[in-house]
Parts: C-alpha cells; structure tokens; sequence
C-alpha cells in the first residue's frame, strides 16, 4: 500500500478547529505579565516560558502526526523544512523559512517574519532581557524530543529588540534511535 | 446613510486571522497549570484567572467593534444576544445560548455546551475548586465594562465539575450613562 501523501500546512489549517488569533496574542500577553509580576525576575520568565512551551510541544506533536499525514522524515534538514512549512501553518497560520544550515546539517535557523504572538506588543525598557517567544523555542524542543531528537533551541533574532526578523537556531544535539516497547522475540 | 448591518459571527470568524484551536487549549492549560504552581491557592487561581480575562476583554471589544460591526445595543437583551451569537463565535467559533432571565431584564444565563478552553482538562481532586474558566467570565466583564455596562459574572454550572454544561449567570449592576469627552458647547 502506498503511503499516505503528507498534506500540506494550507489543507490541514483550513481543516481544524480554529480560534480567533487575537483572543490568542492577548491571552499569551497575559501569561507573561503574569509571569513577569509572578517571578519578578525576566531571566525566570523566559525559563518559564520555555518549560511552559516544553510541556505543550510532548503533547501538540500527537495532533500533529495525526492530522498532517507526515511519517518519519529522512533527516534532520526534511525535519527542519516540515516544522517551518507544515506545522508553523498548521499551528499559527503562517510559515517559516529555514536558513543557516552548517556544513554537518544539524544547525539550521528557522526565520519567521510575521509572528502572531507579537501583534500589538511592545517591551517596556524593565524587559529588555525577555525572550517575549520562548513559548514557540520549548514547543519545538519538546514537540521533537517526542520524535527522539534532542536539541537546543536559541533566538539569534527578535522584532521586539529590534531585529529585523524572528530567528530562531535550531542544534540538533543527539538523535536517540527509537526503541520499541517490547523486544520483538517476546 | 442606513447603518452598515451587522455581520454575522460566521461571516467574521471565517475572515479574521485564527490559530489553530488546540494549541490555544493547551497554552491555556498551561497557564492554569502555572498559576497553581505559583500561587497555591485555587481562591487566589480564581480570582487571578478572572483578572486576567478582565484585562483580555477590555482590549478584546475592540476588536469586537471594529470587525463586527455592531453598534449600540438598546438594551441589556440584546447585548446579551450578541454576546452569545456573535462574539463567542468570532472568537471561539462556538455559540452560546442565552437563557434563564430574570423578569426584570437585568439577569441572564449564558449557556456553553462545547468550549474549546477544557478540550482533554480533567481536574485533579487537588483542584476541585477551581473554576477553570474563570478567565472566560473576566473577559465578559472586562468587555462590558468598556461599553458602560457594570456587571458581575458568576459560573452556575461547570462541566469539569460534572454539570451537564457550562453555565455563567450574568448580572447587569450598573449601567453608566456615556459620558462625551469633551461639553457640546465648548
């Protein structure tokens, strides 16, 4: 039987259930003053946000293979390139570029130009160490620790410090070999 | 000039920028899950959860204003209609049904049978206090706040709870008259 064609990011997004993406900006904006009054200190908030992000990527990875049809990528680059075309688009309706790659493959950039997670936002001059988009680095570290990878994920870019794009560096810095549940002679 | 008519929730929920319904689920369970962590206290969860929706939704009826189309309501009834017909839509993309009023008008039940907030939530025993939700009563106050309407909001039935919907008492207090900035004569 041939395999299932992947869909692509547009199909899959037209197809879930879907909330208004303001509603969403402002409910993310709430966490993190939430958290900024909570912890007090910005280094805190951007461990937190990426623990929270963590915590949501083990679990948005099932939605993922279960509604995209993607099955397991060659390497790390098709990885890579399914993150940024189907699951940003999936998840928040727009897409990313991946660039930057290293000789080895296993550092890319993945640029984002239009990130509904900022719309509106501005950083007072007490947030300037904040890292506003660490929920969308620990999504994508969790989301593919569940697919075995283990990797480090770093903002080289951000709008809101007046870069000029969101860049996130993505290291791939361990590929665990999958291990079945049970041995197969059980 | 005939006003512009009002748009129905459909029609704006299907135009505007949406994100994808799951992921809005889990960062919400997320901050849930943090404010308990932080705060302890299902009293202090509540009450935090509440404000927060408070700050959402008086920023939120802008939003609402600008796509929707809706103008002034004569009264406390038909604000209470567009609420549930047009606003839960445009931003959750689920309807409301509005019920239970009082004979005088200015008490009214809101009626959630599908709410993409408790999508897969089960609430530990720990946290049998909790109203999950809180946030989504916040918004409505804070909304009707901003278009004069002082109101108190108040969960009734809470499926997370075992009822067999969610249900929020909402409860006109004040109606501020609006005042113009600035005297006609000046």
């Amino acid at each position: 039987m041939p395999p299932v064609a992947p869909r692509s990011g547009d199909a899959i997004f037209a197809s879930v259930d879907r909330v208004n993406a303001e509603l969403f900006t402002l409910t993310y904006g709430a966490i993190v003053r939430q958290l900024i009054t909570d912890l007090e200190e910005v280094e805190e908030v951007n461990k937190q946000l990426d623990q929270m992000g963590y915590n949501i990527g083990i679990r948005l990875i099932d939605e993922f293979l279960a509604k995209s049809n993607v099955s397991r990528c060659v390497d790390f680059r098709e990885t890579a390139d399914v993150i940024a075309k189907v699951a940003f688009k999936m998840f928040l309706g727009v897409t990313a570029t991946v660039t930057n790659w290293d000789a080895e493959g296993t550092t890319c950039s993945l640029v984002l130009e239009d990130n509904p997670l900022v719309d509106f936002v501005e950083l007072p001059d007490t947030c300037q160490g904040l890292y506003y988009c660490n929920i969308l680095s620990g999504v994508i570290r969790g989301a593919l620790e569940m697919v075995s990878m283990k990797t480090e994920v770093t903002w080289i870019r951000d709008m809101l410090r007046g870069d000029d794009a969101f860049e996130m560096q993505v290291k791939l810095l361990k590929q665990v070999p999958e291990e079945y549940p049970y041995k197969d002679d059980e």
